[in-house]
C-alpha cells in the first residue's frame, strides 16, 4: 500500500513529493490519517538543508514535518489508549521510559529522545505511525488548523509555566520579546491567564506581526528595530520602574537577552526559548546574580502537564478565537513550497497545509 | 475634633451611631477619610453579639468596619510611604514585624496580629488611623466601591492561589463550593485566570446567588439543597470521572467539607476558608490520605503579594465589571443596621456603605 | 517447574506454604529470583483476614507480601531496562501509564493500580514476575536486608518531602508522631536532611521503638501513654512556644491527628500517612484554617523521584548504619508465622524473611 | 565618647586605625560592641581601592567590615526585637521596607538597599550602630567565631536553597565550582542536607584549599588548574554520564561557568554566585534552553529564612565542627593588614579578627 510523502531524498535544499509505502505500525503504536499538517520553523531549515540541518539529520530519505492532526485508523496489538476514529495530535519527542530524566518528569529532555520528522519519519504525508503514548487525543469538535499546531502552542504555554511551582502571571507584567507564532501565541496565554499587562517587541517592522500581536492582547507593541535599546526605558517607565515580572525571550536576538534582564524587576524570571545563532556575551553580575533572577530554559513541553494545560485553554472561546487568527496561510500541501517562501519573508503567523496532494 | 462613628458600647446587641474623638496617629500610622465601607459577615457577628464575637472581642467601646477606601488626610513624622492625598484601602492584620512569621514571609499569621475594627478602631466612622504598613494604595481612577471591598477579594485571590508555588488553575476544572461574597469573587478569579471549567455549588436554593454564580463565569451551578449528595456524581460526570483539580470550600458546610474531597481528582488540591460551626468529622484515609490531596487553610491575604495579585487583576476591565456586579446593596452609613438584616436574608452579594451620617 | 510460595488460599485467617507454578512473565516484565523478603502491616493484616482484607482482596489464591530484593533471572523480550543478573527491588504500584494521574507526574495515585501482593501474585514465594518498570535496580553491594525494606523507606521519605517543590526541613524543627518502623525511618531521613531538632512520641510505653527512636536521632522523645495531651505543651515549650515547622503524622491515633495541628507553627506543614480506624473530628477552623496550615496525604511513593532519593540517601554510610538498626528481627519464610506474631506484639522495628522454606 | 575604627579617610589604597564618635543611634536601632569581626573579600577590595571599590563607595570617611558579631549595649526606644545584652550578628542588608521587592518577600533585592560597610559604617570598629530588624539573634553559647561568619554561610545556605520551593539536594549530586570561603561552606551546607556525592573544584593548585573542601566532606575534589575542561569528563563518568543535579558556581571564572552547564543533567539546576570580572560568553542554547535548565543568581541571603536556616545548621555539632575548620587565621584588629595580605595570598579559609586594638 503506497501514499503520497514530502520526502527529503537527497542532502540539499528542496523536497520532493512522491509515494512511498504507508508506515507499518509497531505493537505500541497507532497509525493515523493526516488531516491537516503545519510548517514549523525546523520544516524550513530541513528544506533549505541549512548548517543546523546538515549536521543534525542523519535519516535520508526523510518525511518531514511533526506538527498536525489526523485521525487514528489502526491501532498495534497493545494499545488501550487509543481507538480507531480517535481525533489526535502528535507530541514530538519520542521517549523511551527508562532513562532518569523520564523516571523523575522530565520526558521532554530524555536522553535518548527522537523527535518525529527528524530522527523518524514524520506528518507531511498521507499517513504517519506513532507511539501510543504520543498520541494526544483532541476534542472532537477542535478546529483541525488549531488541532495542527498544538505542539508550538504548548511552547508556549511551557514558556508561560515552566514548572508547576511557578509565580503565577495572574495580575503581573509581562514582557514577550519576539513575535514570531509562539511569541504571538504566548501574548494570547498571558493575558489569558489574568497578565495585568504584556509588552511586546517585534523584530524589524513586522506590521502583519505587530498588528497581530495587538490581537493578542498585548497592551503595548515596540518594533525592536525603530526603538533599539530605547525598549528597556520605555517598558521601565510603563511599570513605573518597577520592571517587569516575567520575561519571554522568543527571538534569539542577543540584543533582546540583554534586554530581557534590563527590563526584569529583581527577583523577576525569564524564560529562554528564541534559539542564538551563536554564543552571547552577557553580564552575568548585572543581569542575574545581582538581580536574583531565576532563568528557565525552555525546550518542548511538559509531557504531558502542557498538553492537558492547552486543551484547557482551547476549551476557552475566546482563547480559541485569538489562536485562530495567527493562522494566517493554508496552502494544499502539494504546494508546500510555497508555504515555506511565504514564511521565510515573516509576514506570516502560522502556516497550515491541507493534505490535499493531487 | 469630633466625628461620627458606629460604635459598640456596650457587650450586647446592637450598636450605636455617635459622635467621638477623630482618632490621634502614631509615627509610623496614617488618617484615612473614610469614602465608602463595606460590611463583612464579622461585622455581623459584632452586631448581633453572637457567640463567637462574645469571645473574641476584648475592647468595648469599639469602632468596627475593616472593609473600606478612603483618603489619606495626615501622615506620621515617620512615614514615608503614603502622602497626604492618597487614596488608600486597609489591610487589615496589623502586625509587628518581629515573630518568627513576619520574617519568614507569613506576615498574614503573624504571632502577635491584631485586627483592625476587632481589636482596635475600624472603619465604620468619618476617620481611621492606620499604621502606614497597612494602607495600600489604590490606582486613584478605582471605582470607591470596588476598593472597598478589595480585602475579601484578596481572600479570594489567596484562595484560588495560596502561595507562589501551586499548581496553577490555568485549563484546569474548579470546584467553587459556597456562593458568598467570597466565592462568588473566586469564581471570578478563577474564570479570570484560565480555569477550563468553574463548577459552583450555593447553598440553599439561593437564586441570587446562583445567578451571580453564573455571571462570574461559572460553568454549572447547582443548588446544595436540591442535589445534596448528587453534586459529586454530577460534577464526576462533568470531568469524564476525573474529578476537579482545584476544590475551594466556602461555605463552612460538613456536607461540602466531604464532597470537596469526594469530588477531587487523585493528587489534586483543595483551599479550606469557610469556618465552620464546630468540629467535624472526615474520613481522612479516603479524603485525604489516599487520595495524596493538598490542603491549604486559607486565613487573611498573602502581605503582599496577595495585594499585587488583586491590583492586577482589577486592572482589567473584564474583571472589574464582573466583580462590581457582586456589588448589590448600597445605603447610607446611618442605615447600618439595614445593610446588616439585608445580608441576613442571604439574598445580597457585598453591602456597601456611602458616608452619610445625617 | 513449580516454588514454594506462601499462599493465601482460602478467605479465613492464616495461609500456608505450598508448591505451585512459577509464574509465567509477559513481554515487558522481568521475573526475579527473593533474597529476602520484609514483612508490611498489611501483610498482617491479609494474613489475620480483618475487615479490611475481606473488603479489599479479591484475588483468592493469593501469593502476598510486597517489600522485597532479589535478582533478575528472566526478562521479557521488550524489556530493554534490565538485565538478567540485575538486583532490584519493587515499587508496588502497578500502574499502566496511560490516566490523567500518570501522565502528570502522580502514578502513584494511579486510577487502573494494581498492588502487587494484592492484587497480584507477589513476593513470599521463590519467585515473582514483575513489570520491568517496576523493577528497581539497586546497587549491587547493597545489604539485601536493607534493599527489602525500600519500599516503606520511600514512605518515610516521601512524607519528609511530599513535592518537589515542599519547603526543606533543613534547619527546621521536626515531629514524628508514631514510632512504627515508617516513623523510624522518618526520623532518620529528617535528621540526615540537617533537621534543627526532631521530636518524637511513641504510642504506649513502647520501650523498644522509643530507644530506636533515640538511635535514629530524636532529640526528644515522648511516650504518647504516659503524656497523653502534656505532649503538645512539652513540644511548644522545646520550641520557645513557636511551634514545629514540619510535622509527620505516622500514628493513624486520633489524638495524634488533633495533637498535630496543636504543635504546628503558623504556616507549617503535616505529612499525614497513618491509617485511621474510622473517621476522625477535627477542629478545622483551629487546627488548619486560622493556622494557615498545609497538608500532604501520604500515599506509595513518587514514582520515581521517591526512589532516586531512598538511593542518595542509602550511598551515606550513617544513614545506612542507623537504617540497619531499624531491622530487629530476622527469620526463615518457612517460619512466617513467628515474624507475623513477633509484629503484633509491637516491639520490632522491621521483620525480614529469607528465603529458606525446607 | 570615642572609639578605636578601621577607617577608609582618602580615596585611595590602604585604611588607618584611629579614634572616632561612637555612632548615635536611631529610634529604631541598636548600638553594638563588637566582639568578634570577619574579612570577607569585599573588605580587600575597599583596602586595595580597586575599580569596583572606586565606582562604588559614595561615603568617606567610613568604617567599613560587615561580618561580625556582638553584644547590644544600647537600645532605641522604638525597639521591641532586641534588648541590652543580647549576642547579635548583622543582616548587611538595610532595606526600607516599602518597596515592592520589600512587600513581596524578596527584601534582599530592595530597590532602596544600603550596605553596611559601604553604604554606612561598619563594623571594623569597636561599636556599631544597627537598625533593630537587622540585628539577629544568636544562640549565648555559640562560638564568637562562628557567629562572625553566618553572613557568608548564610550566601552559601541561599545558594544551595535559593527558593522555598526548589528541589532538595537531599539524595542528590552537587557540584560546587570554586573553594573560597563560601564555596567550602556550601559543601558542608549540601552533605548536612544529604547529598550523595559532592564534587568540588578548586583554582590553581589550592592545596589548602583542597585539603578543606576534602574536610567539609566533599567526595571528589578537582584541581581546575590540573585538570582544565577535563573537569567535565571526570564529573560526567563519576555520575554514569547522567551528569550533576545541582551545581554551585562560586568561582567567577568564565571556563567554571560553561562547565557548570556542562556537568549539569538535563532538567536540574544551577546557583550563580561568583562574580565575574566582566561579560562572559555562553552557548546559551545548549547550557541552558535545550537543557531545561534552571538558573538562580544568588545575591545576599532571603531576609530571613536563611537566617533561620543557618541557625538550624549552626545547631548541629557535626556542621558546627566543619564550619570551625574553615577559620584558618585569627588576628587582632590592629594588625587588619596582616588579615588582608593572608587572603590575597589565596592560602586562607575565613580570618577572623579579634577587637585588639592596642
Amino acid at each position: 500500500m503506497s501514499m503520497y510523502a514530502v520526502v527529503k531524498s537527497r542532502r540539499a535544499p528542496g523536497a520532493e513529493i512522491k509515494r512511498v509505502e504507508i508506515p507499518k505500525i509497531g505493537k505500541n503504536e497507532v497509525l493515523v490519517k493526516v488531516k491537516m499538517a503545519s510548517i514549523c520553523g525546523t520544516d524550513v531549515h530541513i528544506w533549505d538543508w541549512n548548517e543546523w540541518a546538515q549536521s543534525r539529520i542523519k535519516k535520508i530519505p526523510l518525511i518531514f514535518g511533526h506538527e498536525f492532526c489526523g485521525e487514528v485508523v489502526e491501532v498495534g496489538e497493545n494499545v488501550t489508549s487509543a481507538q480507531i476514529g480517535d481525533f489526535v495530535s502528535a507530541e514530538t519527542h519520542i521517549v523511551n521510559g527508562t532513562c532518569y530524566q523520564c523516571l523523575t518528569d522530565r520526558m521532554h529532555v530524555c536522553k535518548n529522545v527522537e523527535i518525529l520528522g527528524v530522527d523518524r519519519d514524520g506528518v507531511f504525508a498521507e499517513y504517519v505511525a506513532l507511539p501510543a503514548l504520543n498520541a494526544w487525543k483532541n476534542s472532537p469538535d477542535l478546529d483541525p488548523a488549531l488541532a495542527s499546531i498544538q505542539e508550538p502552542l504548548g511552547n508556549a504555554v511551557h514558556a508561560v509555566l515552566p514548572k508547576d511551582h511557578v509565580e503565577d502571571v495572574a495580575g503581573k507584567t509581562v514582557a514577550v520579546l519576539g513575535c514570531g507564532p509562539i511569541g504571538l501565541m504566548a501574548i494570547a496565554v498571558a493575558k489569558t491567564l489574568g497578565a495585568e499587562k504584556v509588552f511586546a517587541t517585534a523584530g524589524g517592522l513586522n506590521l502583519t506581526r505587530m498588528e497581530l500581536a495587538k490581537k493578542m492582547g498585548a497592551d503595548l507593541v515596540l518594533s525592536a528595530k525603530e526603538y533599539g535599546d530605547k525598549i528597556v526605558k520605555v517598558i521601565l517607565d510603563e511599570t513605573d520602574n518597577r520592571g517587569v515580572d516575567v520575561v519571554l525571550e522568543m527571538s534569539g536576538a542577543p540584543s533582546a537577552l540583554r534586554q530581557a534582564f534590563e527590563i526584569l524587576t529583581p527577583g523577576g524570571r525569564v524564560s529562554l526559548l528564541g534559539l542564538f545563532d551563536k554564543s552571547v556575551e552577557l553580564d552575568f553580575n548585572n543581569a542575574i546574580i545581582f538581580k536574583s533572577a531565576v532563568v528557565y530554559g525552555i525546550t518542548g513541553r511538559r509531557m504531558f502537564e502542557t498538553w492537558y494545560q492547552v486543551k484547557g485553554l482551547l476549551s476557552i472561546k475566546a482563547f480559541r478565537d485569538k489562536i485562530m487568527q495567527i493562522i494566517t496561510h493554508k496552502f494544499p500541501i502539494r504546494e508546500i513550497e510555497k508555504g515555506i517562501q511565504a514564511i521565510k519573508q515573516k509576514q506570516t503567523g502560522k502556516v497550515v497545509l491541507e493534505p490535499v496532494w493531487e
